[in-house]
């Protein structure tokens, strides 16, 4: 990691990160709030559009700091290099990139916000089908080290040598663990994505906007944690 | 921008942005007029049609003029470099390209158009779900940073080298913006893309059309020029 | 066209339009078909099924015979280069393996068929939503354009220099000529796709299979043959 | 394939096995479970869920062992290479990886299985429309023919030499597997993808799982062994 500088680290995790975070919690946004075009477009559009934000944000930073925007990707590299200063400059600025993310959500959707009368959570943060927080955090644990190796294998974010074909498949990659492991809670499987806009939820003044659900918060952070340890520690034993 | 021949801008973005509405306006009759084998094909047809219209007619005039076919991204590419001598030039053959794409959508449609009972302007142009200029604005404005900013960093568009990777994740980004921030305004993100089919919609003798509604042209118009410029600024500032 | 023999044309076309058909037949089934897991999966199905199905028979054959597999293309290459020689050749081995693509459909499809009780001519060919020759020739005419401007511009089948990156690229341009363009008359865009199925329907002995519309037979093979030549005039005109 | 070690392909076999199973049976446990955000998301979520299920395995694990995940393809390598001398460690391996996928389905979607209440067989195997075993093997072969004869003419899996391009265009190549030839049997075309959940199915404690039905059992695994016998045939007498 320590091919880019601190400055470049922080502008291209927080601008990577906002990015990612609007364009993912736009399509929830899209497909959830009353008065939008893509109202009830169902789970392949949220998947889709999930994967899309990763391409285009982790596109649009690669070259500035190797586009994890997420600390399961971080600590998964951190694990395999071996090499952990600079992961508290990641991890800050994903969650500041995320919690920008959510705003911008905020202000795309304005107006169907304005006019909300159901809860909003989901629109910001997952959540589970049935709650059963060792279940979940399976759910997210599995679902996490399926992306953290597919990134430590293809080798896709060492020094931003993050090539257009391995962006597309990053992207196909997060619409594989979408459609097929998100399911029960929504895959998070990554910390900020889902502390971030919960942080934003709880302060935005959305009328009618439902509780934050605190009490579950910490599995969609925990999981992926753990996820993400345990995808460099199988990397590094198997390949 | 210099490296191409002013014939060739504008026989490229005369013929790019052609195409580009012809299909991509195709879409939305596709999937809005009745006696279309696409009708209620959703939205999830919409943002794909978008995206893969953008594809097929970007590849296939990138070597002429660059492909821009969209005024915001000449505006962003002209910021960025400083080089504003073909701006015009862009622009105009743009306009002209997109009024020629909607009167070929027309042809291609006509005989449903002709047997039309409804209002036909969603097919053209753009409209907001929530009227509220400054919102609507607000959303176009993020809509086309996240697509100028893509294809800044991406570097895809300047003197034409356009490698194929390059136009796949493009098209993929503007399903993205569709899929995650188009709910709200339908995402013109391009000032052309609205204007051109709004003028031949209303000049076209369609039964029935409805209204062109001239009061809301000047946001989907506005709010992508604007959302250029900034990103030109965004990319100087950060890259 | 003079880098393949005879032999390899025969067999690449043959072959390669076989499966075009078996896929593209296949989804129409799949899609139409009681008692098939894929009944009403709707449009997108439909379009991309098509799509995909390009995109595996060229690139199986690519190297044989440079993957025309449409008379359409063949016609606008030749227009392109000159060189006419090889014509006949390709348009016979098309013929043949759409006919046997379609008698593969049938074989696949077996017990749906055996069990059929509704018309099944729109699983082998196309028809128009409203019947009108000459605008439904217009709509094939635009449509063949966009695909064989499309397929020059991007100097794909060439010498079967056919590149990944270039045959995924001509998937997604056919699906999103379908998505956009296909609302009409169900975008045969290539004769064989059109005439080789409806000969194979008119033999097949499947119960209640309705009539096989040959006074339309000639609108799916005459516009997408004017649209092939247009595209070779234009394209020498303007590349 | 003489250039993996026998530890490598155990490895890559297995590991990219259990990845694609944990993925693509995720997918139909995603749509079809109850209190799964995927549910009802239909076919095109299911072949896309499948598609990305073979990029994320074969892309994990090419290096290690050519990926080739499925016995069929194995055995159209062999015929085609003449080197039967691995052929029983990849099948073996590929056992192991489909069961422990299945397993890992399980656990994904604990609390959903926890509370099903109908039967779960077609979560784990295929299972036919119409029940013909000789109409069922035809349509099993068939599709996995043009599944090894797009491998084998792509070229993608000798000695491990999987590009980036090559595994995108075999996801697709599987989505439009599925979604043109799947609806009859629900397109196995791997006989470890059926028989390793069959059997991880009959053992699981899942409440009201239903049967097995062992008596299909044998067309999942027979008809796609001769499709890749007879694909690698096809393959030396065409190419």
């Amino acid at each position: 990691m320590s091919a880019f500088t601190n400055g470049d680290i922080f502008v291209g995790e927080t601008l990577g990160t906002a990015a990612l975070i609007l364009l993912g919690g736009g399509v929830c946004a899209a497909v959830t709030l009353k008065k939008s075009k893509a109202q009830n477009a169902g789970w392949v559009a949220i998947t889709f559009g999930w994967g899309f934000a990763v391409m285009i944000a982790a596109y649009m930073v690669a070259p500035k700091s190797g586009a994890h925007l997420n600390p399961a990707v971080t600590l998964a590299l951190a694990v395999k290099s071996g090499d952990w200063s600079h992961v508290p400059l990641y991890l800050g600025s994903q969650l500041l990139g995320a919690m920008i993310g959510a705003v911008l959500v905020w202000l795309t959707y304005l107006g169907q916000f304005q006019a909300n009368e159901e809860p909003t959570l989901g629109i910001f943060s997952t959540g589970p089908e049935i709650r059963n927080p060792i279940q979940n955090l399976l759910t997210e644990i599995i679902a996490t080290m399926v992306l953290c190796m597919a990134i430590l294998t293809q080798g896709l974010t060492v020094n931003g040598s993050l090539s257009g074909i391995g962006v597309l498949i990053t992207a196909f990659t997060v619409v594989g663990i979408g459609l097929s492991l998100g399911g029960p809670t929504g895959y998070a499987i990554n910390p900020v994505r889902d502390l971030g806009p919960r942080i934003v939820h709880s302060l935005l003044p959305i009328p009618n906007k439902g509780g934050s659900d605190w009490s579950y918060a910490w599995v969609p952070v925990v999981g992926p944690v753990i996820g993400g340890l345990l995808s460099g520690l199988l990397y590094k034993g198997l390949f």
